[in-house]
């Protein structure tokens, strides 16, 4: 494991073509389905897959989809996509995979595919990282793994590159939303919304939206934490104690935050139009609208890395794997996302 | 005042055309505007408003729309409305209105409309009623009201009604959003889902649509408390402790509840495609979907009354009376919807 800045820079100094690295995820979930799925279609960037190679194989027979793979090579020169071939970097399954059945033999496989991933972006032999879902549950459940220590992709990725603070955004072509908490029971939201937390979660969100949007100074709509902005502390304080003393200090320091806004209508066209993103106070809050807006056509992307990494919005629908009937549409928006984002950065670096 | 079951009785079992009658709201606001400008358009119904009919004359002479008033009376057969003229119940105001200028000495009379309006549902003079915008500040800043004891118009039907629990419902023409608890800080949100709160809300939605949406069994999806609806007691205990077990009581009642759901994949066609209400555990959990989806073309219904009530779903807007800017969109919605409850309802009566 290394923070070393190399990150996107060998690659991205020599090449015009992205390459994006695909993990599998889950091997017995749609993870390997969507990946032959993608590959039978046209692509702008070079795509490997980082999974056991028999797996893709198996998994296109299992579809009926036409697959080749080769092993990638990274000192090989970037070349766009081909249709029905993927390139693989091997990590070898513990236990042949049944499509739709967990096994805990295979969750180091699925931990080590990650670790490969990021390395793999912090030495600039990729671009970007683009993760299909894993299974929480069965990870905890391995005999290697802490039961309870794994707590998703995100905090994985935040350690594994010695971070102190990731920022969960989820974006389609036109909406883009970021949250101040995430994973947290509801009840514990209002105690953890502190001006600390929000000055590190908008920091990296405007800091983000410039290296890897090329957004020259990012428009943000803040949400308040309560119904209408706490209507002045008629319902709640927060707002008034906590959110815009903060945001006024970050805008002082050159950040463009606008708010508190009541959530309800901050999602509507005469805010939105003028905004870059926006900024939910907590989950429930800031995703429903987005998936709303975007389910199957959303990707997720985690702010804060020195890497770019975007995800599916979906779980690994066990019952769909090796069915044929999984919708890549997550995927493929995760896919042109993360192309996007290594395009902008290029231009960044370079402009 | 009084709770008597007359409510739509009288008219609806002499009349196809529906009575609606609009409370004008805050005379400094845009309510006035919102009356005149529908005034202007077609409508199947009998639009009547209840307000000071000089306020209304010098609000359409200010954005120079032509308009003729006539006073209603309740014993006349309905006719459906003509363009350029309004049927008028007069209100006095207690001082003339400034456009945009708020003045505490006319609270009560925006308070007397309210009532009014709510007593004439209640006796069958009109089928509905349908409210502009009020301002809660200036009706609290008012000598005749207690400080702090106005909160909205919702509650103060409710007490006027006798209920002990009304229900707000937010809905477009394909998407309804009732929520458990309103207008409550974030933080008291989790305490306040009980199982007794879940169980009255839960019986009037369901009740309402029946009744007033003629749909025979209401499919409702409810929505968790939690990220992801606690993701099996990981991310909060209430789904397990408190609405599961509720709403499976209430299903075993005849009910038919689906959930705790996570909100953020509730809100997505593959869930709603076969819904016919969606109740959201809190105000900006189901709000923003609702409003995002349709601002300008939403109505904010209260069930649990023993009248129709629908309302706008925007404010005051002070800046913009007078001007003849403001959007009716919103009043379009709240007339139609009250005009399609009285139907659904007069329809159920007799079938």
């Amino acid at each position: 494991m290394t923070t070393s800045n190399k990150a996107l820079v060998n690659k991205a100094s020599v090449l015009t073509i992205p390459v994006l690295a695909i993990t599998a995820g889950e091997p017995a979930g749609i993870g390997p389905d969507l990946c032959v799925q993608i590959a039978q279609q046209t692509w702008n960037y070079q795509i490997l897959v980082i999974c056991d190679k028999q797996l893709l194989l198996d998994r296109a027979k299992q579809l009926g989809l036409p697959l080749t793979v080769s092993d990638f090579n990274e000192n090989q020169p970037a070349q766009a996509h081909t249709v029905g071939h993927l390139w693989v970097k091997h990590v070898p399954l513990a236990e042949t995979c049944i499509a739709g059945t967990l096994n805990t033999a295979n969750s180091p496989y699925v931990l080590k595919t990650l670790d490969i991933a990021t390395q793999g972006c912090l030495d600039g032999h990729w671009h970007a990282m683009v993760t299909a879902p894993l299974h929480k549950g069965v990870i905890n459940d391995s005999a290697e793994v802490k039961t309870g220590s794994f707590t998703g992709h995100t905090e994985y990725l935040r350690d594994f590159c010695d971070c102190e603070e990731v920022v969960m955004m989820l974006a389609t072509e036109d909406l883009r939303v970021a949250l101040v908490t995430t994973h947290l029971p509801l009840r514990e939201v209002a105690d953890a919304i502190t001006p600390e937390l929000i000055s590190r979660v908008a920091r990296i969100l405007d800091h983000d939206l410039q290296k890897f949007f090329a957004i020259a100074r990012p428009r943000i709509l803040v949400a308040g934490l309560n119904p209408h902005a706490g209507e002045g502390g008629h319902l709640g304080m927060e707002e008034i104690d906590v959110i815009e003393p903060t945001l006024k200090a970050l805008n002082t320091e050159g950040l463009n935050l606008i708010g508190p806004l009541p959530a309800d209508t901050l999602y509507t066209p005469k805010h939105l139009e003028h905004a870059d993103a926006t900024l939910a106070m907590y989950h429930d809050q800031g995703l429903p609208v987005l998936k709303f807006h975007g389910f199957g056509r959303a990707a997720n992307i985690t702010l804060g890395l020195p890497i770019i990494r975007t995800s599916v919005d979906h779980g690994t629908a066990l019952d769909l794997a090796g069915l044929g009937t999984a919708d890549s549409g997550s995927l493929e928006t995760a896919l042109r996302v993360a192309a996007q984002m290594a395009a902008a950065y290029q231009t960044k670096r370079t402009s």
